[in-house]
């Protein structure tokens, strides 16, 4: 096999690869938006059948082949396809340590769990969820061990979601938040202040705030076109192609933030999707390039921009008047104040950003026990409760609010939840750099998103996977991971709320 | 290979096939109820990458050694395995037969040949299409050839669709149809009878359609559990397994009865589909068995149950109560006779029951002309009209009214359209033989579905492909085909409503 043929034959193995990635994606979504219940088993089942086959073409012989061909020609090989044999190389490796058919196996398991997990949240009985967890765990355990890791297993997971990150560094990077945070935390709670926010849970029609969530997404220039929003039990992103992406939100009669956040923050994942390059757009490469630079996106819009004064001198004349019984009474200024307050709440998707580290911190921890095999599944709401108990203060009352909140271990997502502590010092690093060209307070004040997000697609969103993390962080800010401009921020913003 | 290996490779090939189509299917629902616009063109290569890997699967080796280790030990295989061969087979010999290039040449063309037919149509031009149509037939005249006929030629294109069926039958059968429904369309147009259907195109909120399509859906039994109903440009059934068939209506503020058949319609469909057997549901056997028993199943419930007067004695009163303003001054006569007028419409998807089998004559008798060459395509538009106006008494002002009106000879479905009318008359011996055991008329008049159901169940629906379409038939009725039911019923009913 000459190099043409090569190319040719990898990238209709890569095309297939697509193909059955893309159907199970779209059955996740189906699924997540309405598909009737008793959907649940035969889904189950042809996801399995997708991952294998997906599975099998990873680790094929002609994967090898091809991989091996292209890797001997790799100076005469353009960036696309040069970017897409290294992102092979290290999925056929990762892969091929696996035996396909506990492969195969773990990916059925998976298509049930989400249900599962669903089910045990709503009647907030953890032991619902206890033997599927169980299982899910004891897979990735083995995993590890087949796939093999340098210093910590768990580094093994991070490696997955976020290229080069390993416990040690985050031992540290959680470390310096903590060191700063939780005494600014408790300087806060000393305080005096009295911030009100029970306008906040009054009763806001949820076909009203659907509008309001559309108006949001219409301004910060979501291309509808190219994507839609919908209701999920738990708000999430999914994308196709830069053409097709979708994102969720969940109405709250009595929690009028809760749909708003979770639609900024879908809103800035979306965003980084739907400005991927057009060269890579049918491409593997046509997606964010990890989970944390995805989560700088979702929380620059969320946080950065969302919960910042001159963002709601634009929308709140807007929210006021879609609930004007509600809030026409209330200040620019106290909504301000209200949507910035520090709740300790026990629930991670709702808490604010300045503890939102500490629920990143708790998971951290106990996804490290639960690789290193020190801590039994069944154990987990206890030690979960004592956790939050130790960082925030609270006590969780059920497992609804505490353990089982979260949908991301019934999705296998181990390593994943550190990228969303990573995307905030990331997305303060991104702003800083931005704030020196554009004139972002500006620009929040006048509503108008369109020359951030032109510096957003330039820099970050249009590269997808063709540059790794850490170099997309350097080309554009000139340093490497560095959580002070995350840390500066949040004691600048709350010490002035507070008047510390 | 021995025969459990044969069974076993078997089984993993047709769940891939399942695999694949199922995930084209989701596809095709998420396309026509909601994706975002500019996913057409990625989703059309996905679907052509599915649609690839199908056919390979169907023609490799591997189905030809599992087919042919099968066959030799027929005896020892069970019910279920034998049918699975028996339908891979034919679908292997079909695509076989045909030179491969050949077949790819075809399926290019017909790539083409929707949006040719679509112009034509929009300018009512048939001399547009007639160059694809010429080459379509002769692709279809060509490939009778290489895949063999019994009889007429054209047997083989109704075998694709219901199995069994020839053109001697047909020819009986639309014999039958023509000798004494045209007499009775011609004393129908003669009555002085008049029958008020205006206000049937009041102002219906679509609101309030939705919520009667879905009251009458809850009524008939269809399961929500296993199934959904939404909304889509043209009504459509589809079904993944019998725990998910999705249905679609659409509602037209001005056309009250349009929403109530489409959802009525398609819910015949899905009952049949929601009640094949448990033992065959996830396999390539777990769907309805042929497309004249679907249609029977789809008619039985939009005509012979859905056009009943003691159907309406059940469900108008509902329907005056969701609508007042507009209905409650029109009496159930009134209501029954307008939903049962007889329109000669010059289109058949907007034909009434009567005349509908009379379209699909047209239809049919061209399309064994065609096959046989006995007509030029140029000719069509005039034989066409020619025989509209013969059956029908109305003459198709031009080709969009016309022989341009139906896309399926754009797509090379020849041989699909007798399975409308067979429908009609299946669902008429059906329920004939129903009516022995059941009293019809009452359980309509009480709305209760259920005992009906459990009688479709077990005689019809629980099959699936297990049975092919005569053998129900014979089994369930003691009979062959036969028109007399399907006729009696219509002279009947249409006599009694003009009083000849």
């Amino acid at each position: 096999m000459n190099l043409e043929q090569g190319k040719k034959q990898f990238n209709g193995i890569l095309e297939k690869i697509r193909a059955y990635r893309h159907s199970s994606s779209l059955m996740y979504w189906d699924a997540s938006t309405g598909a009737p219940k008793k959907a649940v088993n035969n889904r189950a089942k042809i996801q399995g059948i997708l991952a294998g086959e997906v599975f099998k073409l990873i680790v094929s012989d002609e994967m090898k082949e091809c991989l091996e061909i292209l890797e001997k020609e790799r100076d005469r090989l353009d960036d696309i396809t040069n970017a897409m044999v290294v992102k092979m190389r290290k999925e056929y490796n990762k892969f091929t340590k696996i035996p396909s058919e506990e492969f195969r196996q773990y990916a059925e398991l998976l298509g049930k769990s989400h249900t599962v997990w669903e089910e045990a949240k709503n009647k907030s009985d953890f032991s619902i969820f206890e033997p599927v967890l169980e299982k899910i765990i004891g897979t990735l355990r083995k995993f590890v061990e087949y796939r093999g890791y340098t210093g910590h297993p768990y580094n093994t997971f991070l490696d997955d979601y976020e290229p080069g990150m390993t416990t040690e560094r985050l031992d540290e990077f959680f470390a310096a938040l903590k060191e700063r945070i939780v005494p600014l935390l408790k300087r806060i709670q000393n305080s005096d202040k009295i911030i009100k926010t029970d306008f906040l849970d009054e009763s806001y029609p949820t076909k009203i705030q659907e509008e309001f969530s559309h108006y949001i997404l219409d301004k910060i220039c979501f291309d509808k076109d190219a994507g839609m929003l919908k209701e999920s039990e738990h708000p999430f992103t999914i994308n196709f192609t830069r053409n097709d992406v979708r994102i969720t939100t969940h109405y709250y009669e009595n929690k009028l933030t809760s749909a708003i956040y979770s639609t900024i923050h879908e809103g800035g994942h979306a965003l980084y999707e739907q400005n991927i390059g057009e060269d890579i757009a049918e491409t593997i490469l046509g997606r964010g390039t990890s989970m944390g630079i995805h989560e700088s996106q979702s929380r620059m819009f969320e946080n950065i921009f969302g919960r910042n004064m001159n963002f709601w001198k634009h929308f709140y004349p807007k929210l006021v008047e879609k609930f004007p019984e509600q809030l026409s009474n209330i200040s620019l200024n106290e909504f301000y104040e209200a949507i910035n307050k520090p709740e300790n709440s026990l629930i991670r998707i709702e808490s604010d950003e300045l503890t939102y580290s500490l629920h990143i911190m708790v998971r951290y921890e106990i996804e490290k026990m639960l690789i290193e095999g020190k801590v039994a599944v069944k154990d987990l709401p206890e030690l979960w409760n004592r956790k939050i108990e130790e960082y925030l203060g609270i006590t969780p009352p059920n497992d609804k609010m505490g353990v089982l909140q979260d949908v991301h271990w019934s999705d296998g997502l181990f390593g994943y939840f550190p990228s969303y502590a990573l995307g905030n010092a990331y997305a303060s690093q991104f702003e800083n750099t931005m704030s020196k060209t554009l004139d972002i307070d500006e620009l929040l004040k006048a509503g108008q998103f369109n020359e951030i997000l032109v510096w957003l697609r330039e820099n970050i969103h249009k590269h997808g996977c063709l540059k790794k993390p850490n170099e997309i962080l350097k080309d554009v800010t000139g340093e490497e991971l560095n959580p002070t401009y995350f840390i500066e921020y949040l004691e600048n913003k709350f010490e002035k709320l507070y008047n510390l």
